[in-house]
């Protein structure tokens, strides 16, 4: 696709046009070799969307609370652009997944553009895309940008560094809140949600988290993150959510937090191209130096590793 | 430390020492300058361990079905280490955890080595320090290696590059089959174990994850991924555990897929080495062409990511 249809493009979705955010977040998705012309394209009409991640273990209820929080916002009269992140589903293209029943509720409304992506089977390629595919929606007008992962681990520190603000989801009963420590969410964590409050345990996870958070050395003025208790089934607790977010971005903004993070974003988004562009060619190597080929010696034992990765690098 | 010294403590961690091991991975984890001369040291004496990796969602009893396992493997005559991989965790250096109380049984058997690791803050780091790990205690005489990982997703896909045989571990009533498909777990899971079997929800989970399997298309002589049921507080399905491990193994065996899965894991290993390598390279840049100083321009909407990468690039 040429620079001109690229921009053709963009301008229809400033219109407000979903068919064209979904060919350009598939473009993002599918890695396509116009990207570079649609960052340039995208870059004057960005900066203005509020980035809200969402992630926790499966079965916490993700997809019941960004739908909710959908609901609420689009109360407020906001135009909502929602990525559910799946970093290895082979499902993509806006599929409304088989559990993201709830997500029907708002797929009739034009002031919502809900959107699940995949890397299509190169890993390093999520890093890269899920950043355009929040600049396309961003670009398009989107007031919030609501990024949902699954998993703990490295989606949610991936998560964190995109958003302006996190929320951190656990349910009773999980071990989640062990889990959250192991896996660093304490550090990423801008909002704690104990969904699925009505349940055993609720109180035992609520008092966890707090416990954990009241741990951590916190310099005055440092944002401790609060815990709220949700039933997002019955849209409970929904609106103190609303109300932790804006609060969270009030205080990103009076501690010149909000450009701190955004720069963070961009020099991820940064790495993550360059990486993902020497990663192409490394893969184009062929002849001797190729990766496969240094591999066989390295299986066979011939080998080390850091030498194979040496003859690789003097050849890149 | 001098490649001398390194070759003196890869002799020592071949005859036992379970010091001398601990420090070789402590190398591996910090990224020490001596990795090079390591993966020398070492590259003659691996490629006999088994390497057997261990992936679910947190809360299916990861840590409980890994210490059965050791404890299986011990009884056998098996030398056995254990690398608990946590993305993310703060935590490392050998320390075992809080939830892995179990793990102490085997604390004080000369025959198994068992150590947690994290990335220690650089993520693109553990998918290479992974690997190495491995090697070491391959080189160090353990006959299986078993590999654990947190987490549904990216985790779960660089256990299964790493992995002879990789076990996909779910529990009822977590949602996991669904977030299995979701996670494209089925393409990497050699065995399934539905843990926690005498839970309500047991047959059902046991039900789904059948059905999608079936559902997948299979060539002739291609592996088909049993589903164990087992109870592993109460030490039930064990054996056959360790009974589809082995049946596993041969099939890879007979199939020319045992040294496939090993090249792979060659390939996959390289590459990290050789991507570690040129994000040191990208942090070390300065001047104007830093990633902070491009991502400032980035964030200010002056510059797009894409015109960015290409100056970190061309400073490389």
């Amino acid at each position: 696709m040429s620079a001109p249809q690229i921009a053709d493009l963009v301008a229809q979705a400033r219109d407000g046009d979903p068919r064209a955010v979904a060919r350009l977040i598939t473009l993002v998705e599918s890695n396509d070799p116009a990207l570079p012309d649609l960052a340039a394209a995208l870059a004057p009409h960005t900066g203005a969307a509020q980035v809200i991640g969402l992630t926790g273990s499966p079965g916490v209820g993700k997809s019941t609370i960004t739908s909710e929080l959908v609901r609420a916002l689009r109360g407020a009269g906001r135009r909502v652009g929602v990525l559910a992140v799946d970093p290895s589903s082979p499902f993509s293209g806006g599929a409304i997944l088989g559990d993201r029943v709830r997500m029907q509720d708002h797929a009739t409304d034009p002031g919502v553009y809900i959107r699940s992506m995949s890397s299509r089977g190169h890993l390093g390629g999520l890093a890269a895309a899920t950043p355009q595919a929040v600049r396309v929606l961003d670009g398009a007008g989107c007031d919030v940008v609501l990024v949902e992962t699954v998993g703990v681990g490295q989606a949610e520190v991936e998560v964190a560094t995109l958003a302006d603000t996190t929320l951190v989801l656990l349910a009773p009963g999980m071990g989640d809140a062990i889990q959250a420590v192991k896996a660093g969410i304490l550090e990423i964590a801008d909002i704690f949600v104990v969904n699925k409050a009505d349940r055993d345990g609720a109180d035992a996870a609520y008092r966890d988290i707090q416990g954990m958070i009241g741990l951590g050395e916190r310099a005055p003025g440092q944002w401790r993150p609060p815990v709220i208790k949700a039933v997002a089934a019955r849209a409970e607790g929904i609106e103190e959510i609303v109300a932790a977010i804006d609060k969270h971005r009030q205080w990103l903004r009076t501690h010149d937090q909000l450009q701190r993070r955004r720069e963070q974003r961009a020099a991820a988004e940064i790495e993550a191209i360059v990486l993902e562009a020497l990663r192409e060619r490394i893969e184009a190597l062929d002849n001797g130096a190729s990766l496969s080929d240094q591999a066989a010696a390295v299986a066979a034992g011939q080998q080390d590793p850091y030498t194979a990765a040496d003859h690789i690098l003097s050849s890149i």
